[in-house]
């Protein structure tokens, strides 16, 4: 894609307002989230793969929601399960993606053992959007599956009658798609899991979308961003999170669980630093590029980012209005913005604090700034940015606020 | 992957008899059939995406055996079904990926439609070695969703409710590993359709890896083979066919159907040309490539093609053996060597038939003989190949024969 079409695409502030690709008055085809929306793929210097610390923290901390969940869903069972559908929602590709898996299998099978009783047969469906590097993940598959062949003969958990062709009775297949939208069929999936990506929004909030530049100079809900502003997120985050609750509804079993975790805030105000700093400093970079000269200022103000980090009354609203899930438990976690991994090694070289956050934030949002800003400003925008969060970081203990939620569908 | 390793690798006459990978004497890790082999990738020149008409035809004739199939499954059925599970194993990437499921899909919703009742949710598992390009499929599936969405709409066949975010009420998955493992969890698949895949085996024959080198100058079945060499071939085909049957037989309801079409032959003997002559051709190009230094004859006389065309007598054996499943119908169809098609325009050039053969052979196996002769020879062998399938069609009238089953599980 040429530099000067690209500015033509997703997050100009069109009057859009679904997921679908809609005509530009000019009949231009405006490209969506889904469409364009993609963690860096690859396992190069930039990748979302070599740079998925602070993603695979966030995993931990739901690791033992997600463990409870599981073990409590298995042992309340009126009838011991002979299969279970598992999906996790939000994949991604890279060592993260059959992370979570693994846990949930492995917590299964061990109470499966602890109990007595046939593991059940598992269908784990793995989704992101269309154009998430899913033969990545399938390419590591084997030695998934020998793993878990291993662990089952090692617990005489083995029958091989119910085993895919690398011996386990875990069958994983992809499904690409918004979650957004309806991924499987009605009543069919028993747990869900998904975690750093309910915070990405289906589309960037319609009000902002009216052709409107409300929040100049901002990428993100920001200390002086009008009300406006601030309402057509919270907004764009309700809708968007009643429909994923609906849509998941309809395709749990009655009593069927989900554990979800995704960054969020402890407050009220949505433009406290924990909530939004990020995209603060962010923005800070790209306006200093623009007084000299390397970036236009029409671009900075016409992109908003399609995410927002919601506080618990929002998602309580939310989960009060669609009614068939009941919270089980809800639990928020601090998480450094550097993954907390105290050096990262790359070719020997120790990177700085600064650099590590710009890694990480640059595997996940590089492919949509990539597609306003173009191609060519990348590096220098991700070098400055590295230096900006270095020196805030020397002065403030800014972290991420990561929500866990678990929660079971009425009607077992 | 260098030159000097790759002779190493697959279809060595190894002792191996599984489809895991296995160390060699000195420890050396051998690659399998379904880790190496896969259609050549992308839309170029040499990819099976601009090389698949051969296969487009076999799906053709095989189509009135699926759409009657489907309607007899959709009518027979006590209880009109909510859902369907329907797979295609085999399903490669490329236009004809999605093919078949159009069609599938399209005779579900009209006999739906003509009976006046609501369209089964459907989930599609397209199915292929963890090496094919499911990205590549993934892609292209918002145009195959929306496509099916006019569709729906048209038809006024449109439940909200139970559509995807896509608006149809159609869900497609991929799913990674051979198709002789399982694949599915027990009891959850309608319908099967598999096509130009199962004359695929799932290694090279047993008896011919025992490290003599049986069939010197040869690289499948020909007339100079000796019987042990034919007797090989026939015994892993069985054994592989009948692993097949077993698997599916557990993944299938009762009453659930497949269409498994694939290269077979019309005689007893497997060394008749339309068998095999194929890789006759492809051998004697090798064996002048051998005379004139430029391969080692070695490496001819270790290669040994994974593939065998049976006939129905072997089919029918195997099918009596495994007992579950009625064969309704069974065809054989001619197939032209080059697809039928009149001329293939690529970049305005007009290619002869010897061309047109030697590409679509070469999209299929390149993977392999890459793998054992190493990339270097592969322009000129294939150069060479077209020239002599271009003498040999303007005396001859070889063609492929197409076998397409028609089955149904007992049991309902």
């Amino acid at each position: 894609m040429s530099q000067s079409t690209t500015s033509e695409f997703l997050f100009g502030r069109s009057s859009s307002t679904s997921a679908c690709p809609k005509s530009k008055e000019g009949g231009e085809k405006m490209q969506t989230v889904e469409e364009i929306f993609h963690m860096n793929k690859g396992v190069g210097e930039t990748s979302y793969a070599m740079n998925s610390d602070v993603q695979n923290n966030i995993i931990s901390v739901g690791r033992e929601a997600t463990k409870k969940r599981i073990v409590q869903a298995l042992c309340s069972s009126n009838n011991w399960p002979v299969s279970m559908a598992i999906a996790d929602l939000g994949c991604s590709s890279g060592p993260n993606a059959l992370r979570v898996i693994s846990e949930i299998t492995d917590a299964i099978y061990a109470t499966s053992r602890l109990l007595d009783r046939p593991a059940p047969e598992l269908v784990v469906h793995l989704n992101d959007l269309f154009g998430n590097d899913f033969n990545t993940i399938f390419a590591s598959l084997p030695s998934f599956y020998k793993k878990m062949k291993q662990q089952n003969n090692t617990n005489n958990n083995h029958n091989n009658k119910n085993n895919n062709n690398n011996g386990s009775n875990c069958f994983v297949c992809g499904v690409p798609g918004s979650f957004y939208g309806r991924l499987f069929p009605s009543n069919s999936i028993h747990f869900v899991h998904s975690s750093s990506s309910l915070h990405w929004l289906s589309q960037v909030p319609g009000d902002i979308l009216e052709g409107r530049a409300l929040n100049k100079g901002k990428l993100y809900i920001s200390k002086s961003s009008p009300q406006s502003v601030l309402n057509a997120y919270s907004m764009q985050f309700k809708n968007d999170f009643l429909n994923f609750m609906e849509i998941r509804s309809q395709e749990l079993v009655a009593g069927g669980c989900m554990v979800l975790s995704f960054l969020g805030r402890n407050s009220l105000d949505p433009a406290e630093p924990h909530a939004c700093y990020q995209w603060e400093l962010l923005a800070q970079v790209l306006m200093a590029m623009v007084s000299e000269g390397l970036v236009e200022e029409e671009k900075v103000d016409s992109f908003d980012a399609p995410y927002y980090a919601p506080c618990m009354e929002e998602i309580k609203w939310v989960l009060q209005k669609e009614g068939s899930f009941i919270l089980e438990s809800c639990e928020a976690y601090e998480i450094d913005w550097d993954g907390g991994v105290e050096f990262h090694s790359d070719s020997f070289k120790v990177l700085s604090c600064g650099e590590r956050v710009s890694r990480t934030i640059r595997a996940v949002v590089e492919s949509m700034l990539e597609s306003h800003f173009g191609s060519h400003i990348m590096d220098e925008l991700f070098l400055r940015y590295s230096e900006l969060v270095e020196h805030h970081l020397s002065n403030n203990r800014t972290k991420y606020i990561n929500l866990v939620l678990s929660l079971v569908k009425k009607g077992w």
